[in-house]
């Protein structure tokens, strides 16, 4: 059996101390052949390097073994959530996605527009592939027909190409709903059913809005429809300052990793940073506010995603230049690690264990590494462990946690 | 999902092999600043290095990663026992810690003497920290007073200062018990009061006790009244022969170990042992009784407690030199182990991973290390594994264990 909350909550103590989680996300990656070297064995890491001397490594999977993580399940359980357990629907990470600010009372589903015949059958799920402007254009319609709902409010937000997303916030509402896409054209659009007794009325509410909705653009041919997919509601994750004692805040350049964060509680700090070095900037402009800073890099994942090694060792050598502004706030505990691996050769994420360095000046068990890279992370001294045990490690190394028992 | 005990029984094997678990108290350390090694590393341990070169090394955590150890969970663990799910109460460590013999009808409490005004109201929890000869002759006087009560026995010993102990024995007592101490002055004593409908009788009883108990030293002031603290039942956990198939027996200096061992079925092992030395003389003694030991060294802990470095390495030296007489008892299976760390720096009890020696001459697989310390152990064959993984090892190498499955 796991440590869970129940156990952490007993031991949680106050203490004044700092904990930086800096997630450059998709860090791990695969040796290339010309040297043998990952993007980060490769890139050139001088400060990194005397953290990973001064520190201890491991290395990390997110789910389990063998298992490729999303960026949602990635950061649960960075976080210290089981991603198996916990879950954030669909729905609710395409709205957190383009930075909606999902509350509990949020039901959220993903919306597709797609072209149907006169009969009112589907010939087109994805509308021809509408441009984004268009989707805009077609979300400000739905939106100036201003449709009431019973008890309910409606938020409808373009996301991409023919994407939007629907936010239903009101009392007692559920998630328990099939989807409307019906999978393939010929046939009309599915109603909206309750997957569960308590989700009745609010498929019903759906219902009426796909009504409404597809009335105001009936007339918008090839986008004369819509479907609804991965209704969710907010997962009511425990809050880390309920189950942690932490004031936390997470500083990320794209709105869905801040949106992640903010569903487990902690502050989206507001920021205008584009580069690293500015996200570390922010860090230091809101230090004293915080207990826990999460920061989150992008373009590791996104440059390993391109397949490009030598852009993505470029975003590893970029933090690495700009480490000496977080380790001038002098944090009592910093912990490097990606979300998951996205190796540059596989152009995805994928399941081999992550790359992990803990640096706690006071109390780090110093193992003999010499560099951070995936191969001396396999050797560290904290081994090869679940990620959600990250958040028990950085709390007992900032003398935030109790003995258990006498 | 691990495997456990109810597993374990249907693949156990007789066998003729016998199996040492050689416990150093909080053996764990950290490396100190001028050579960069632990109390471990920085010993000159020649045996357990030549150990370490035939045997295999790795590092266990005694509960779960960043979670500190108490000495009752760390050794439940250690004897295989989850300590999230086995649990010895406050009152049952403090009676096995003085030597009380705890049996499994049972109900024990921590006492402490306080003094009492004129209304009855607390004015000192601790009765002005009287010595413990004044404590002992406190608890003659209750004792001498013979208190009967219905269909049970009592049993009060001092233990330090103003603490004691009681210990209840009778049929269908329970533990769920709400100490009596109201966590401060101007208030009287609480009374004993049940948590669960089957607590009633046994909070009852308790309450007669500590009525005629009070009553004998109403004149003994400042120690003229007493408080219960953290009731608990015997925990009734699985016996080393009924899960294990092992007679086993507990060499220790300390009494609570012996009783922690004893609530395992470990049978205490009476001796005059006085150093690690003498303690495995008494091994030898008993050699031929057992197909189990376990042998506590408790200053590796105590020393490390104290903040001083040379002193716990010191420890870890004594041992090594006394080695060869244990090993002259040829075990089959022999773990050299800590039941947590007490890194000399902390001056506690700590979180940090502890190392692990398994030397089993005919079992073994080597892993190239070639000494006994905290970074060797990170990198050994064992890898970083939950202590409660130890038991199952250890009795595979006692070839006890059938194979699992066809």
């Amino acid at each position: 059996m796991m440590a869970d909350f129940e156990l952490l909550k007993t031991l949680i103590q106050p203490a004044e101390t700092k904990i930086v989680l800096l997630v450059m996300d998709g860090l791990g990656g695969l040796p290339r052949p010309e040297d043998d070297k990952t993007e980060l064995e490769a890139a050139h890491t001088p400060n990194m390097d005397r953290l990973a001397r001064e520190g201890c490594l491991g290395q990390h999977y997110p789910v389990d073994y063998g298992i490729t993580s999303g960026s949602g399940p990635g950061h649960l359980a960075l976080f210290g959530y089981d991603p198996l357990r916990y879950e954030i629907g669909r729905g609710v990470l395409e709205a957190v996605g383009i930075g909606f600010p999902v509350t509990e009372k949020d039901v959220c589903a993903r919306g597709n527009f797609c072209t149907l015949d006169a009969n009112g059958n589907i010939t087109d799920r994805r509308a021809g592939r509408i441009p984004t402007e268009v989707c805009a254009r077609l979300v400000e319609r739905i939106n100036q027909a201003n449709i009431q709902l019973d008890g309910v409010e409606v938020f409808v937000q373009p996301v991409q190409d023919y994407r939007f997303v629907v936010v239903m916030r009101g009392e007692g509402l559920s998630g328990e709903i099939e989807e409307t896409d019906p999978q393939r054209t010929g046939v009309p659009p599915l109603p909206a059913r309750p997957r569960a007794p308590e989700a009745a009325r609010t498929a019903a509410l759906f219902n009426q809005w796909i009504q409404q909705a597809t009335a105001t653009i009936r007339d918008q041919h090839p986008a004369n429809g819509l479907t609804l997919r991965g209704f969710a509601k907010e997962p009511g994750l425990p809050k880390f300052k309920d189950v942690y004692g932490l004031r936390a805040g997470a500083i990320a350049i794209y709105p869905m990793y801040r949106g992640v964060a903010s569903l487990v509680g902690m502050d989206r700090v507001e920021h205008q940073a584009k580069t690293v070095r500015e996200e570390f900037e922010v860090a230091k402009h809101v230090w004293s506010e915080y207990d826990f800073l999460f920061i989150h890099v992008k373009y590791t994942d996104s440059r390993g995603e391109d397949g490009n090694f030598e852009a993505k060792k470029a975003v590893i050598e970029e933090v690495d230049a700009a480490l000496p502004v977080l380790l001038d706030l002098k944090p009592d505990v910093l912990i490097i690690t990606g979300d998951h691996s996205t190796p540059s050769q596989l152009r995805s994420h994928s399941w081999h264990p992550v790359p992990l360095l803990l640096w706690a000046p006071a109390t780090a068990r110093r193992d003999g590494s010499d560099h951070f890279g995936e191969r001396a992370c396999a050797r560290g001294g904290l081994g090869t462990f679940p990620a959600r045990q990250i958040m028990p490690l950085a709390l007992a190394h900032a003398l935030r946690l109790q003995k258990f028992g006498a």
